[in-house]
């Protein structure tokens, strides 16, 4: 038996942040983890499918620009599996670097699976038992998969699968236009693989700004990325070395043949089997349990963050969750977590990323005296340069004072892009303050000065 | 004769954006110009550059990354016409869109070379005479050459006639590795030239915190590309279709034969011939115009801005003191410009950036107590999926507060990057406030968050 301060369950980027920030301020702390460090976020999310993405953004740039740039390759060979050992490599290199820094911060890792056995105390599989003072639970989440449909990672797979596949189909359908779906599109796609997206909803990304996404699409339907809107997913079977996928629309039931299917849905709360229920901790209807605004759950001295706690399901929420959470417990916070300033982001070409209220609702919220500034990445220098001009910066700005409460940017460096603004509104900064940063010329970054100053009717360059 | 409120000499980063603000601003506005709009940063310099250096990055991408990425060629041509083609393309476009930024703004483009004739009055070529109750000097600057040195665009060239030259030569003796030495080393380099760069400081990119230097220096010969520090330009002599350039070192003097030599020491004002010093303007020793944090000269009703007033010699520095500038004669401004919160970028891959005060400098306002924070590419999640895991960011507060005072980037994005920056710096920001600012994971972004946590001590990530 051990004794601790904390015990964090799950080593991803909610729990092994959360650990990090605990041992800094004192607590003496243990991970309890079956699997490697670094959730899925590390293994077989993030980090792998940006690995994926970076060579997915190569062969476009080679194959669809090169000319543009004079460069022309004759005897081009796309070998799939060399990408997905890159991100194996990329991979293993981050696990092992939290390996460094739980030693480095003196926290004990536990290699098993945990389970809360009454107060103060888990159960690791093997026997040991953890007492701990306090318990975070950081067990994430995992990938959906509607009854019915085998995953066998060969025909069907989802991406925790596809993350692990050295193969790229020649003919894909991806299930769900979400984040994870539109990542492999696009990663497939680039690769050679004729891909069709099936999405239930009117547009692509369900929840974001619907501009971002009529402009993913269409840039999706210039790469040759197959789009259904309206599509619903009815299943699919087996066939041959191959699978059908059944879907329906307002016309009526169809099939499609294809080689693979990737089911990207969504993910639902590893909140099973753990002890949660006979420990007190209440989860919602879906499985996620159910927390304050400092992480803590029904049962005292149990917290609860990242995806378990509910959405938006994003590594950052789980790190920054994680972090405030043992601030709180170590009372070095006062402010709870400010979920309004969370960003999402795609990172498909084009990218897209967003922070804080759509258009629909902000104009909900404030009316038709809302400030939009937009800004198109035709009219920017240094878009047009790289040859990468889709897209658009659009900020939005509460009526008063100009404070941002929004911004939506699709187009090349969005996902960066979008870090200033996260700062802006950390700081409930202005519109008129951006504009009065000096943004270095020429940069993609210009757009978000040029958004801000035109929200307040004075743009320069458009 | 034309009567308006405000005549601005030169239609570069400066003079066109202070155009557009008069406007905005209810002024009628002249300007006179020449040659084409945009000035040398968006014709000759910033934009131009930019396409040329998206081309050497996917060359670099392909031929040094491909492999990882699982993407191989047989055979690659570069075809550097096609690149210069291409950048030709961009400015074109880019000048065009000033043009009607103009006749959207309303105003009027007077092609010529203008030069102050008394009190409010310019004259141009020609013969037209404006009456101006403000007159706005933004001729800008061009490039530096030694006495001696015979630019013939064939095998001596500035930026200028290499932004204009669809050869890329064998062998390449750049001098200077500033801005643009550097960036031309860099896409030389990657088209195949065998390229040579002397520098006489003790660093690359001289007035640059040194640790940027160092990074750059280190892949740069990685990339196959000799810098050689302490290399004092003694001279070219033309030499059949060559050229060859004399040095000396601290081991005495030294000739490189090459096919091609480029000149990039430095840049002078265009301040000749324009009626300044009949018009009462005064100029410093190196003949830049002298004004007040208003920029006004000593002449009354003559303002001036951008390069002719004095470094930085940056666009978007002269962006801002146009508008600065116009908004104080309209009396809509009362703060001057801030030039402690000037980005600098150099966009070769590493990509520099930084702003504020370099470690040397805040160390001794400072002292010992000054907040320095760190955090390597190598490290970042993203940088290593992406394969580009060289540099650093570093971020310099001042102990009390932990106010931001200046930030240095080295690596992938680095250009992008210090805008959050820029608008920390702006707003007078703490490293708490970075810290406490939620940034996408896995984005080259947290770069900056790791180090800002770095500066209070409290690091997750490394």
């Amino acid at each position: 038996m051990s004794r601790v301060d904390l015990a964090v369950l799950g080593a991803g980027p909610g729990g092994y942040v959360a650990a990090i920030r605990a041992a800094q301020l004192g607590l003496s702390v243990a991970v309890i983890e079956a699997d490697r460090l670094g959730g899925v976020c590390l293994n077989w999310g993030c980090i792998p499918s940006k690995a994926l993405l970076t060579g997915a953004e190569l062969v476009e740039n080679l194959t669809r620009h090169g000319e543009t740039f004079g460069v022309t390759a004759s005897g081009v060979t796309l070998d799939y599996g060399k990408l997905i050992d890159h991100s194996r490599k990329t991979a293993d290199r981050l696990a092992k670097g939290v390996e460094s820094l739980f030693k480095k911060n003196r926290i004990r890792w536990i290699r098993g699976r945990g389970r809360l056995a009454g107060p103060g105390a888990v159960d690791v599989e093997g026997g040991e038992r953890v007492e701990a003072r306090h318990v975070l639970l950081a067990t994430g989440s995992t990938e959906w998969v509607p009854p019915g449909v085998e995953v066998d990672g060969e025909r069907v797979l989802t991406s925790r699968e596809a993350l692990a596949s050295r193969r790229c189909p020649e003919r894909l359908v991806v299930v769900g236009a979400g984040a994870v779906g539109v990542e492999f599109a696009y990663v497939y796609a680039m690769y050679g693989a004729k891909v069709t997206v099936l999405e239930m909803a009117a547009q692509m990304l369900p929840g974001a700004d619907p501009e971002l996404a009529d402009v993913l699409r269409r840039e999706f339907r210039r790469k040759g990325i197959e789009v259904r809107l309206g599509a619903r997913f009815e299943g699919a079977k087996h066939e041959g070395a191959g699978v059908r996928v059944a879907l329906s629309t307002e016309k009526g039931a169809e099939e499609i043949a294809a080689d693979q299917l990737l089911v990207a849905i969504g993910r639902r709360p590893l909140s099973e089997g753990i002890g949660l229920e006979e420990a007190g901790v209440s989860l919602d209807r879906r499985g996620f349990v159910q927390v304050d605004e400092r992480s803590r759950t029904a049962a005292a001295g149990v917290l609860a963050i990242g995806d378990l706690a509910g959405g938006p399901l994003l590594a950052h929420k789980a790190s920054e969750e994680g972090i405030a959470a043992v601030e709180f417990l170590a009372e070095r916070r006062t402010l709870p977590l400010d979920h309004a300033t969370i960003p999402s982001c795609i990172y498909a070409q084009p990218q897209v990323a967003w922070i804080g209220l759509g258009e629909a609702q902000a104009r909900e919220r404030f009316g038709d005296e809302l400030r939009v500034g937009r800004f198109p990445f035709t009219a920017s220098g240094k878009a047009l340069a790289a040859a990468h001009s889709a897209g658009f910066v659009k900020i939005l700005a509460e009526p008063r004072f100009g404070q941002i409460v929004g911004a939506h940017v699709v187009g090349a460096g969005a996902t960066e892009l979008v870090a200033e603004i996260g700062l802006a509104m950390t700081l409930e900064a202005t519109t008129s303050e951006i504009a009065a940063t000096c943004h270095a010329h020429p940069t993609l970054s210009e757009a978000i000065l040029e958004a801000a100053l035109a929200a307040e009717e004075r743009s320069i360059n458009f």
